[in-house]
């Protein structure tokens, strides 16, 4: 199966956005095995956005365009369709109602143009989008499927999620298919370093694992093609646990357990609290843990020493020890862990000094 | 003049990447005047590379390629251009010694397909890349303009800035054009607030007024298209005094001078330092400052005080004025900061205290 992907938009072609859909989608429809070898993008123009349709119904087997479905004059992405399919547009009632719902539930006034958004290819049908008010549209005709999909993010990512990656599935193999990821966190080893640990793992074909670099941590992505969650479960599970097996403890969580939730969860389930010495780093550690929900059960707070005599009034390191190894040594490190753990009342210190990457003390 | 892009590279339709080159190239186009109707995006392949550019090449006066300049067999697009513009490849010897000089200062060893990179269109011209070892390539023929820049954002982005703005800005005037941009930095007005005031100041050509909200603050961009960057100047500063009339102190800075920037500066400026009391941020105040350089100087350290029994212990707030007031008041706030300065020898001392935004206190 062939597709190609028209993105739709003057902000595009100007540089005021970065299609960031477009790579979104791309992906998706890489790991289901649906070709893309073009990609178009026009702007709000009725001209050029059917020119851009009718090749690319000339070479792929699915047409997927993205954004220009809004209200406005401007959107006229399914008035462009209709026009490459021979087909008419026609309100959908139940897109209307949803609509009118919508903005009724926000408080706002729904203005004529609105409904525009309610049309829908006369032969073809809706998408839902719970999301926003601009439904997404479907046709199959002349032995071509055409999806329309709405621009923005928050819009666009559920609708392929949902909607267009199952769809292109049950087209392609007569069986529904979701794409499920599966997300291990690594720390405390390279990706080059895990990529010769796990090199045979990454020729599979369903399940997928491949490394992403982050910084200072590696995600390993399992993605498996499922008819559903559970099956994709099942799939995920050994590959998982054989990439666990070798890789260790340096998996320290997975999916949305990042590691300031990893640490929060592990000292709240020992009733644990933590306390924060920070030089270079300026306090950037504490914001990190803060970023995780329920840290204010588990962290009491820290002390920013940027200078050395607040490592030595506020967290009592001896000043002899700060002039002989100086405040980067780990002599001082462990000065100003335990400082702060024993005037915090913690369990547990953690302290940070280093240089502050400009060649500046901190 | 009507310019079209191909960037070219199966990573990207693969969504491996985000073309984030396409849209800084489209802004600048945008900038100097030159319409972009259409942009296309291929994969590493030849034939569908030289169709692209057959495309191209019957609507546009320009065709700008984006990749694919590499060393390696993938690496097509100046053989693609050269097939449609009827062009021979030749040895550009100026560019071979580069690469050789690139890669004995770095120290590595050249193998031979680094030779490819030195290929340019016999009738044509290589770009300059001083931060590759792919340099770009411009060719004049059949009334066309093509030209080919590396895939790398590094190297592209002083590309673009450097040759091909000034460059198509002679070709389209007579006159070599460079743009210029000055951003003004605001603060504590919203960006509908800021378009009020100077809405009549956006509708200006040369130099432009474009407003671009961001987390926090407001930037205000001025651009400027003059042959030379004193002519720049010379349209932006005028324009530049009438928005800071307008808008007064809100204006803090302008350029790199980001706020922590501007913060540090006129501490050192006045021979003065800051410590802070940090609740709900956990630190991110402190990490903001510490990221501008010289802030050694300025920063002393804080407190983060995420418990109350850290503010009542370590800052020394009252605990009945903990109690009467709660911890997030104006009370509670003052007296942290006053709490910070005082055990910190400080001039300033600022707090923060509030919800930490998941209905958790913090």
């Amino acid at each position: 199966m062939v597709a190609e992907i028209i993105s739709v938009g003057t902000e595009l072609l100007l540089g005021q956005i970065v299609d960031t859909n477009a790579a979104y989608l791309s992906e998706a429809l890489a790991e289901l095995g649906v070709d893309v070898f073009h990609r178009i993008t026009v702007g709000d123009n009725f001209e050029r956005v059917t020119a851009a349709l009718r090749s690319a119904k000339a070479r792929a087997d699915v047409l997927i365009t993205i954004g220009g479905l809004g209200p406005t004059q401007d959107d006229l992405t399914k008035e462009a369709v209709a026009e490459v399919f021979d087909e008419e547009l026609a309100l959908d009632e139940p897109s209307l109602r949803f609509i009118e719902e919508l903005f009724a539930r926000r408080g706002r006034r729904m203005t004529a143009n609105n409904r525009k958004q309610a049309l829908i290819y006369a032969g073809g049908r809706p998408i839902p989008n719970p999301h926003g008010t601009a439904p997404g549209a479907l046709l199959e005709k002349d032995g071509k499927l055409a999806l329309s999909l709405p621009g923005p993010p928050r819009e666009f990512r559920p609708m392929v999620d949902g909607f267009v990656i199952p769809y292109l599935a049950e087209r392609a193999s007569g069986r529904r298919m979701i794409l499920q990821h599966r997300v291990l966190r690594v720390v405390g080893i390279g990706e080059s370093a895990i990529e010769t640990r796990i090199a045979d793992l990454v020729a599979g074909v369903n399940p997928t694992l491949c490394t992403l670099a982050h910084t200072g941590e590696c995600h390993l992505r399992i993605t498996a093609k499922a008819p559903s969650p559970e099956e994709a479960a099942a799939l995920i599970a050994p590959l998982e646990a054989e990439v666990r097996r070798r890789l260790g403890e340096a998996v320290y969580g997975a999916d949305a357990m990042d590691l300031p939730r990893t640490v929060v969860a592990m000292l709240r389930k020992r009733g644990r609290q933590l306390a924060v010495a920070e030089s270079c780093t300026g306090g950037g550690l504490g914001a990190l843990i803060t970023s995780a929900p329920g840290a204010h059960y588990v962290f009491l707070g820290g002390v920013i020493s940027y200078q050395n005599a607040v490592k030595a009034r506020q967290l009592g390191v001896d000043r002899a020890l700060l002039s002989e190894y100086g405040p980067v040594s780990a002599p001082v490190a462990r000065a100003m862990a335990r400082g702060v753990r024993e005037r915090f009342g913690a369990d547990f210190g953690v302290s940070i000094t280093g240089m502050a990457g400009r060649g500046e003390p901190g």
